[in-house]
């Protein structure tokens, strides 16, 4: 069995051989611009150990990989114009190091890129998997069309939250694993545990990440804390909290939640004691936990021996209870 | 053989059948907004067209014809952002309509939904098409790169225009007939000449265009004569123009081009004048005439009967040498 290192190494080398130094520059540039770096690369890593679990010869797997990592930075580019992001893992977003229309079209360059990843596959795999990537990608715009609506809606309830953090981040995940665990040889059974997997990793990943905006450490976070109530987010947390607030607490939260006249820290300090008070981070690992245990419980019923399982369920591990 | 009108009616019906009205409609919405109302539907017809020259049956044709009917009309919502189009087809443009954030989100859709409609194909051909499809849809993007830094270069060159107008017009046109021709059962010689006619009707189509924007007559053009000349487009004509003058003629056109000083009429007047003394519209002619015969040349290489041949050579007639 590979390492997740040594599959994020092969993802990464492979990235770098792509070429974009081709014209129009102005096309393609972003691109690379967009690739470079070392992220997780999660999704593609995901996709090697899938195919891994079921056999041995990972190779077939790492064009399609790479896709679903072009597919999921494509994402990212459209998505922060639509959310006027300025820095995205510390350097500026295309559009402002470029402009918008250059990060449209590159985008969509890339989009259409992404599949070009999976024509190595054999026409059969290749029928059968595309579908797969297809139906997710669509379903990734559904969740961020839900994401944006939730801007300027204060009724969401939590229902509607984790139905949109499945489209938009939990989906993705899943098929990058079914997809790897198809290519490898999966019957349909474990590939679809697999994709189950991945709806309950990518929930509660999700909900970790909401937790820690508000309780985790900014050094080992890498972002600042309390930035989702500062922007008003419609997260795990503050949906819970309307849902759950009364009298006093609600009046008071929806004061925080629609003026601009309070200072950051003493907003962040006065939504988090809201949470305390209604024991929403209590209700939030309780969730998490029931998504935790589902994952664990997929991945259980997988055909394959307990040692192959063992990578998925340290990485869940890992990704759910991490601090950063 | 099926003629125009019955296959463009199949395509409408196709369309009209397509339900949009779901979740969430915000995303979806936009997308039945442009497919709505009648087209010339010219891709998916050609590729029709194409299919229906090696086989009776057209009925596997018609889903990838409307995939590619899809795509095109997302690369139109699309380039109506970039381009700050305000009226397509008489009608607001989306990001009109709705705003940028909606256009961009509802455009990534379509796109991935185009693919979707191939996904009807048995994974042969399949495998066989969609490598054709996506080349020519990362084609387009560069021609509408080129297509934009253009418009902020004065010394485009001829070689350099018909480039980009193959990318951003003709390659499509060439693909749906080429697709059409493999899912008919077409040898790959055949395919590729079906190809190269699409090349060559593209680009003599597109010459047209700039011809009837200055010469054509309002009431059958259907648009303003003299736009391209009003916004400085870097069309045939004028880059033609601006390659052939000299001297006086020279100074005058780049006084035309680089002062918002000139009223609209004086303006297109001047500069028709100009492309007059420079016999700009006999060497657009002479091109176009060049292309339509390589069209013809191209056609008449392909190994079915004469008569079958007959509606793409009175097509491409009509086309080139439309008034409007």
């Amino acid at each position: 069995m590979f390492q997740y290192k040594e599959l994020q190494n092969i993802i990464n080398n492979e990235i770098e051989q792509l070429n974009f130094n081709i014209e129009p520059f102005e096309l393609y540039k972003p691109i690379e611009y967009v690739l470079s770096g070392s992220g997780k690369r999660l999704r593609p890593v995901l996709t090697l150990i899938a195919c891994n679990l079921f056999s041995d010869e990972i190779s077939k797997a790492i064009k399609p990989a790479i896709g679903l990592e072009v597919f999921h930075n494509f994402t990212l580019l459209h998505d922060d114009i639509m959310d006027k992001a300025d820095i995205r893992r510390n350097k500026p977003t295309v559009h402002k190091k470029w402009n918008d229309n250059t990060a449209i079209l590159s985008g969509d360059a890339m989009m259409i890129k992404a599949y070009e990843f999976f024509f190595s596959l054999n026409p059969e795999i290749l029928a059968e998997v595309l579908p797969v990537f297809n139906k997710t990608a669509l379903q990734v715009c559904e969740g961020q069309q839900y994401d944006m609506e939730f801007e300027t809606r204060l009724n969401v309830t939590v229902e509607e939250y984790l139905q949109m953090i499945t489209l938009k981040t939990a989906v993705l995940l899943a098929s990058s694993l079914k997809i790897g665990a198809i290519i490898g040889g999966a019957n349909e059974k474990d590939a679809n545990l697999l994709y189950d997997f991945g709806i309950n990793l990518g929930l509660a990943f999700q909900l970790q990440d909401d937790y820690l905006d508000v309780y985790g450490d900014v050094k080992t976070f890498g972002k600042q804390i309390g930035g989702d109530i500062v922007s008003n987010k419609k997260t795990f947390m503050l949906i819970s909290a309307i849902e759950k607030a009364k009298d006093e607490n609600k009046k008071r939260l929806f004061e925080l939640i629609n003026s601009d006249n309070f200072e950051n820290a003493k907003k962040i300090q006065e939504v988090t004691d809201i949470y305390n008070q209604l024991n929403i981070p209590f209700i939030l690992k309780e969730k998490l936990d029931y998504y935790h245990k589902s994952a664990i419980n997929n991945l259980n019923q997988i055909s394959v021996n307990n040692d192959k399982i063992n990578i998925l369920s340290e990485l869940s591990k890992e990704l759910i209870i991490r601090e950063k």
